[in-house]
């Protein structure tokens, strides 16, 4: 059997009883380490789990899958995904692989931003789809999103919008010599990701679908103990500093409840000014 | 301090091992019984925490949430909800209360509906708003519902239903009388909504969002060994019997992947009728 194990996301015991257990008995275990990663280091998984386990960065989930499914319809392989199993489509892709090969699945559910978001007071029925931010570089500054988060801001839907990270990563010298050398992780900051919103508006597509006065609410290390929540304009949160990795950014809708304002605003940069932001542009509105 | 723990979907084993140690030291522990169930029975629950459980009811929570909070500023206070801790507005709204009190909050994050849906294989980041589908009653066929998935449908994304479930409900008469006699639990069916969205469809709205030949997906007890997903059109899903509770719907937007086909085929009611429903109103659209 194939178990797809959620992790949740922030530590070694946001695995499930279940999770654990099917860890702990496993033939084989793989830790997917390229679509988001745990708060902690794979040797405090490793030392909690009591067994060890092998990193499976993007290459060799998406080109050696063979390796990660061999005996599998004999013994129990455990390829554990940080948040919920099924958060990234590279895991339906090794499913379905597994199912040419007649090798029975089964995932172990567990949390996941989509809905841990929740922790804001921002109602999930009131998010439309969710989009994801890249690092812009100076020659590439890919702005689909936008085209997503217009979307949802016509029938006045929040959007939560997921920051890039950048694991096991070549340079461009590094990668053109053939040289196995990686850059360190880097992980996108709310700042950088309301920077860059502001600068797609701005100047490439301009269609006015928010400013420098929406409000947005960002977060940091959701569902750890030192979780972090900072509301304000997008203009305020270019200068927020939420301190360590994951951050995720919520664009606000529209079409808001009282009871979200009242829960944000413990939140807020500057009170006073996010109390009238909301009144003048979201109060009531549908 | 006041927890919230997930609890996850199916049962005892779904907890995560750092909700089960907060269950397991907290003065008293609430299970919240009236948004959602898991399928064990409390005593399940009760013997796996090794110490007794309060069922909290919706009368409890909304009118009584001053008793769940007695000292919780002194002592530790676990409120156990199925599913993610904020999938449901009362929620926030207990936390709000806490915070006027002074007391301060944690959540313990797990599984919910809206994204271990991503069992079917369909991809999260097609998901527009989610819905919810009450039991219609002779004269009471609330159809808000029909606009959300309506503005979901312009842009080409899958909705999810979720299914209403009835527990602790009095009859007219009971109620009348003031009788605290309740009724059995009902549990909204896949079978059930697909009519319910038919009717409204065919006889209420009439906008042509979808028909009898929409494809859409039907799940039953996600995350638990006996998990069941059946795949047709909303007419094939009218006559579906995916067994217990609970169960969910999601209704197909065009905006597809292969990947989701691929995936979706081996759960089709009628395979070749989904192959060519696909093809004809589905594949490569945006």
């Amino acid at each position: 059997m194939l178990y797809l194990v959620g992790l949740g996301l922030a530590d070694e015991k946001d695995v499930t009883v279940r999770g654990l257990e099917i860890i702990k008995k496993a033939e084989r275990v793989y830790l997917e380490s390229y679509t988001a990663v745990l708060l902690v280091d794979k040797e405090v998984l490793e030392s909690f789990y009591g067994r060890s386990v092998t990193i499976a960065d993007r290459e060799m989930v998406e080109s050696a899958s063979d390796d990660i499914l061999a005996d599998a319809d004999k013994v129990d392989v455990a390829f554990l995904v940080v948040g919920d199993p099924y958060g990234a489509t590279t895991h339906t892709d090794l499913v379905l692989r597994a199912r040419e090969l007649s090798i029975p699945t089964r995932s172990i559910p567990n949390a996941s931003i989509l809905t841990s978001i929740g922790t804001t007071g921002l109602q999930l029925y009131n998010f439309g789809q969710t989009v994801s931010m890249v690092f812009f570089l100076d020659n590439w500054k890919p702005a689909s999103f936008y085209d997503r988060v217009a979307e949802n801001a016509r029938i006045g839907l929040h959007t939560l919008v997921l920051l890039d990270i950048k694991v096991k990563e070549q340079s461009l010298e590094n990668m053109a010599r053939g040289r196995k050398i990686y850059e360190p992780p880097r992980y996108m900051t709310v700042a950088q990701c309301a920077a860059q919103m502001l600068e797609v508006e701005e100047e490439i597509k301009m269609e006015g679908v928010y400013g420098r006065e929406s409000l947005a609410v960002g977060v940091a290390r959701v569902g750890s103990e030192n979780e972090k929540i900072v509301a304000g304009t997008l203009e305020e949160l270019c200068d927020a500093d939420l301190g360590a990795p994951l951050h995720s950014l919520v664009l606000l809708g529209r079409r808001t409840h009282d009871l979200e304002r009242d829960f944000l605003l413990e939140f807020a940069v500057d009170k006073e000014k996010f109390k009238s932001v909301w009144a003048r542009d979201y109060e009531g509105k549908q």
